[in-house]
């Protein structure tokens, strides 16, 4: 039976009746879903209840911090729980022999369409990491440091340092109980925010030395070629947030990235203040949110460049 | 006779008996002395006390939202307060004249030196308009949304969005308080901290195209002339936060700006992650935090870049 759960106390029911449990992460791991992850396994184990946290590739270099001292347990999980992963293919190929056997999905995904015996979704909640939190003061569990720094890490990351729009009021009462109970905030703001690759930075240097302006100064576009990312020596993964930077200039009401892939078509990712990214996104065959949005094109970038640029002005 | 006031009930008592205020906010006004100023502002005036929020020059237009509204009323103030004020000198020309008739200095500063009838000074607080907040809950005020996006501005800027170290588990519950109250975080957020002007932008990236490195990547340094800024068409106003950038490449321990002045001579910055930066300035005879600190150099750019560079290299 897939049993839908609304209320944290029937969560914290279906906890107290987990034996042990391999706790599912999604491909590309981002701070939430390695941090509720996690923070979910360090609770485990701490009440004596086997966990692991399995994700499709290795655990990536710059979270470091949340596996710090973590060593997998041999044990056959008698649960299977995903934190953050919205649907099957999100578990990428290296889990996706779990796919159709999860016991208990926790997610904020509004669009959450896993199947899973039971599932917690609040798409209300910013982060997977302050379900957790809410779930741990539920169950009355201590909040160790190392717990506080893992559920830190994916609130602050899924709100941009508490700057995006989707930053609520529980948001800074969770960060203020963890940082109270141990969670080294700067440093992780740093680690997360602060820091960049020499070749991260060569490239954004690059693409806005290129960035290009339209509508009167009102629609901005950058372009990130694979020459470019070659160039720079950068890492395709190193790579997030780039969409957000034409947005970042003064007057700027839609900004458009457009980032080649390696067969050579271009990827755009539409940024607006107001206008409806989706419906841009929209005349080119993709889709997504209102402020957010993408598509592919297939033209040279010259060409890409136009036609996506002539199509945003109809919106402005 | 100058009283130090260190209990906020001491504080709201001195309110209390505040007739009619000029608010005095500190030259070159940043986020958290106008929050406070115009967030005390409002609270006089709502309980029926004329009040001014003053300043040595035109308020800047970054802040406009902040005074959307804002009228200046026309009496003879009783009190004349100051919010996050260190030292006279910082009132500037245009407030000198009240320089020495100061009722009642609200600062955050551990430095500050300002004489004052009466004195409240919280070094550890992150922002006035944290104290400014503690202050009307103490009274009991309402916290209207015009208030309270006043506060939330002075509280998010001072600790760089709840990025820096300084950020204590307070501001991020009055972060919440305010929200609930009605301050439009998103909106500020994106004012404060996301969007540059083109000239701004362009003179980021022209000087991280033209960064160095030394001591095996562990010193970054980047140069700012007056070519660069004039080519940019970029205000000098505009360019805060530029000291920080060298700090943010991976693996950098210290990070030096050279900001050409007018006059010719370069202002450095020094920012480091564990290096005593004040030791560094102190070597040209500047001084500042452990962290973070200046000095002036006279010789012309590449034998300025070398010998700060080579002083670096001695703390790493």
């Amino acid at each position: 039976m897939n049993l839908i759960l609304t209320d944290i106390s029937a969560l914290a029911q279906k906890l107290k009746n987990c034996r042990s449990a391999a706790i599912l992460t999604h491909a590309h791991p981002d701070g939430d879903t390695l941090g509720a992850g996690f923070g979910l396994c360090y609770y485990l184990r701490s009440v004596g209840i086997k966990a692991n946290v399995l994700n499709s590739e290795p655990f990536p270099e710059k979270f470091a911090f949340l596996y710090k001292d973590y060593e997998p347990q041999d044990f056959e999980p008698e649960s299977v729980i995903s934190v953050d992963v919205a649907a099957q293919e999100l578990l990428g190929e290296g889990l996706f022999g779990y796919a159709d056997k999860i016991d208990l999905c926790i997610d904020h995904h509004f669009s959450n369409r896993m199947p899973a015996r039971d599932s917690y979704v609040d798409g209300g909640s910013c982060a997977v990491c302050l379900i957790i939190f809410e779930l741990l003061k539920e169950l009355g569990a201590e909040i160790t440091p190392r717990i506080a720094c893992c559920l830190y890490t994916g609130i602050a990351t899924d709100t941009g340092c508490f700057m995006f729009e989707n930053t609520s009021p529980e948001a800074h009462r969770a960060a203020a109980a963890l940082v109270e109970a141990g969670a080294k905030a700067s440093e992780i703001n740093r680690e997360m925010f602060q820091v960049k690759s020499r070749g991260r930075l060569f490239a954004e240097q690059k693409a806005i030395g290129e960035m290009k302006f339209a509508g009167g100064g009102k629609i901005a576009l950058i372009t990130v070629t694979n020459e470019l990312i070659d160039g720079c020596g950068v890492d395709r993964a190193d790579l997030d947030g780039f969409a957000g930077i034409p947005l970042t200039v003064e007057g700027v009401e839609i900004g458009i990235t457009l980032k080649q892939q390696p067969e050579g078509v271009y990827k755009a990712s539409i940024r607006t203040v107001s206008a409806d990214a989706s419906a841009i996104a929209k005349r080119f065959g993709g889709g997504g949110h209102i402020r957010a949005a993408g598509c592919t094109l297939t033209d040279d970038r010259e060409e890409s460049e136009r036609i996506i640029t002539e199509a945003a002005a109809e919106f402005l």
